[in-house]
């Protein structure tokens, strides 16, 4: 390497190496497991020194801690991207789901560190997990079934159903992974029929009651 | 304790000893994590003596394994009951989910080792852990979804839409934990009109799809 080009290498700003040494390690604890990733393997797809990479992000546990911050504010910011108030609420939660399945789609190794990796890993990785199903109940809360509230469901009974939703859409996104010929348009497609068909009867004030149907 | 109360001590079926150490360790553990549990407060909680405990069920970690494994199977087996074939689909959906919610809220110390504690400690766990979602998936599937086959979904959709129930579920008994003054029933009532307006429509064969809503 040249004096130019170290120089070059080494003038790259922190973002840029951060984002490098991030979409590594996505890469590699979700090949491997976070137990079996190595930093000389994350180090290696990063083109980044381990030096560096310890004192940009810090520990392996720090690392794949940053790596599901990082990765579920992505899904949450694609989310809200996806989403656009004029809609009428069928077509916000339609395209809710969709940019939720296409993120998942597009980004299996990123979900895979997310939600299974997270899970399996216990620990500090469960507080992040945690912490980011709040923000995705709170976000589905306020984007879409607060809609609902101006049609006389109450404030707790929809922060529930965004409950029920977020969990709809993680167990059914971790079953596509086991069942990944099925294309995104078509999972996101079964939730919003089985959802919006109840929750479209919700909003015009139909409910279900085991009165009438005993 | 006079020789006669001794024998009639000992003389207690391994059966009846495993029980109660399993209540005693669910208890143990719910109330304080998995790695700050002892074993101590376990045998004393049991009444049984600690090496009696580890002869019986093994170490720690086969004991918390033990007890995912007893709650899970006594969680699906009331919901199997809390269903009865002879019942229309909606009824037999609301009779699954109120047996589910009656069990998360009479049981919550269950409901902790089983779900939070289990996630948040991994490994081992998020296996037995994930076994027992299968094994959701598949009852909601056999008992549930299966009706509407014969009504004209496919196969695969109906485990796809029993994978969202079941996370539906989980995610709201899990809101339920932080709200625990919401009555079971009324838990369960959000879960089915949430559900089953949609499913019921589906069954009838009234699909949403964009191009109509556009």
């Amino acid at each position: 390497m040249s004096v130019d080009e170290r120089r070059r290498v080494r003038r790259l700003p922190r973002e840029v190496r951060e984002r490098q040494i991030l979409d590594a390690a996505v890469t590699v604890f979700s090949a491997h497991g976070y137990h079996n990733a190595s930093m000389d393997e994350v180090s290696e797809v990063a083109g980044v020194s381990k030096p560096m990479i310890y004192a940009y992000l810090g520990s392996k546990e720090d690392l794949f801690a940053a790596c599901i911050r990082r990765e579920s504010a992505t899904l949450l910011a694609a989310i809200s991207q996806g989403v656009s108030l004029e809609l009428p609420p069928d077509m916000q939660l339609w395209h809710g789901l969709r940019a939720f399945f296409d993120f998942v789609g597009a980004q299996r190794a990123s979900w895979q560190v997310l939600h299974r990796q997270a899970i399996s890993q216990g620990g500090p990785f469960s507080d992040e997990l945690i912490a980011m199903r709040r923000q995705a109940i709170s976000l589905v809360d306020t984007l879409l079934v607060r809609t609902a509230t101006r049609r006389g469901l109450d404030e707790q009974s929809t922060e529930a159903l965004a409950a029920a939703l977020v969990g709809a859409a993680e167990s059914l996104a971790d079953w596509w992974l086991d069942h990944p010929d099925v294309p995104s348009k078509v999972v996101a497609s079964r939730l919003m029929n089985l959802v919006w068909m109840g929750f479209g009867d919700l909003v015009d004030g139909n409910t279900w009651s085991p009165a009438e149907h005993a």
